[in-house]
């Protein structure tokens, strides 16, 4: 157990006092309520899944807003977020509208057909009020391919109606959609296991 | 609609044929299987809320291994996430053991307290072979801060058995957890709505 002099402690609680009062600053002149929109980008892990620890945010609060997932690459392979998210019965809503990652199609119009399909079931479920969080996953792929017309992804997505939270994930986020959001994290690669012959994980990625 | 020539249709395709190629190599050569130790650190949001995303991948899995969860800074308040994650009953184990963050309790020897507390649950947890995945939330604030001694933890987390997965979340991760973990990612903060005026929304950060 590490020891703590009585100058130790009180310069903690000086230090901390001090720190509590700039923290209580902060968040009392913040006051607008909005749906955010956020994205989700970088070469690191922690995209899609960070959006999936969100999904649990919204489901655990008692208002029973529901939780909408369209995936823009991912066909309709299992995977356990979606088996776990599932459970939640009709409060999620989830669809993948993907054929897989563009090296496995090898067929751009097919590719842009599906972008398309995936597109016009988000701006349905934009306009469903029950929605408090609505999961664009992948949708930076299929923006970066051109899969999509960037200023009208943008308009929508700007344009959401009150309460809405959208996430949008991938990487390579367009610099338009980073203008437009709230809230942007750059997920960074330190270190991968693959790197280390270290096969994919099940519970980790799948 | 975007026109697609016959000449980019090829081009497309030959490109992603060899991106195909490379991908199935790199996957053919990874071959360990082993429980990973995992940090999420950075300034920017999704650190937890990845780590919580997952749970919900193990949580997925037919296996029925369990989540273990021990927040480090976190008390007993309520949280969506939690509620959430609680729905799974006994598949989830969640402890918040702390007494809130430094500059809320503005105590050194209370904080070291709990921080020690915490730890010896998560050893107890460590043993439990029903787990599949354990969350140590925010263990990196209790690090920075010197409330239990880093050669010890990091020795224990290196020492894990088999097939446990450890996630470690929190700012300022230490150069000697990043060094022992096998995966890291940096969360940055790109744009953050706190700047705008905008508070804390529901669904997003509680």
């Amino acid at each position: 157990m590490t020891e703590i002099s009585p100058e130790d402690a009180a310069r903690h609680r000086a230090k901390m006092e001090k720190r509590k009062a700039v923290q209580d600053a902060e968040v009392a002149e913040k006051s607008v309520e909005k749906g955010l929109l956020i994205v989700h980008t970088g070469p690191g892990k922690g995209k899609s899944t960070a959006a999936f620890g969100l999904a649990l945010r919204t489901l655990g609060q008692p208002d029973g807003a529901k939780v909408g997932v369209v995936q823009f690459i991912k066909g309709a392979w299992e995977s356990g977020e979606r088996r776990a998210l599932e459970s939640f019965g009709p409060r999620v809503e989830w669809h993948s509208m993907g054929e897989g990652f563009t090296w496995e199609t090898q067929d751009l119009a097919r590719d842009i057909a599906a972008a398309r399909r995936a597109w016009d079931k988000v701006r349905e479920m934009m306009d469903d009020p029950a929605i408090g969080l609505l999961i664009l996953d992948e949708l930076n792929i299929a923006l970066r391919y051109d899969y999509l017309p960037l200023p009208e992804v943008v308009a929508a997505l700007s344009a959401r109606r009150a309460g809405l939270h959208i996430v949008v994930t991938g990487r390579n986020a367009k610099a338009e959609l980073i203008e437009a959001a709230d809230l942007v994290t750059e997920m960074g690669l330190v270190k991968h296991h693959f790197k280390a012959g270290v096969k994919a994980q099940k519970g980790i990625e799948f």
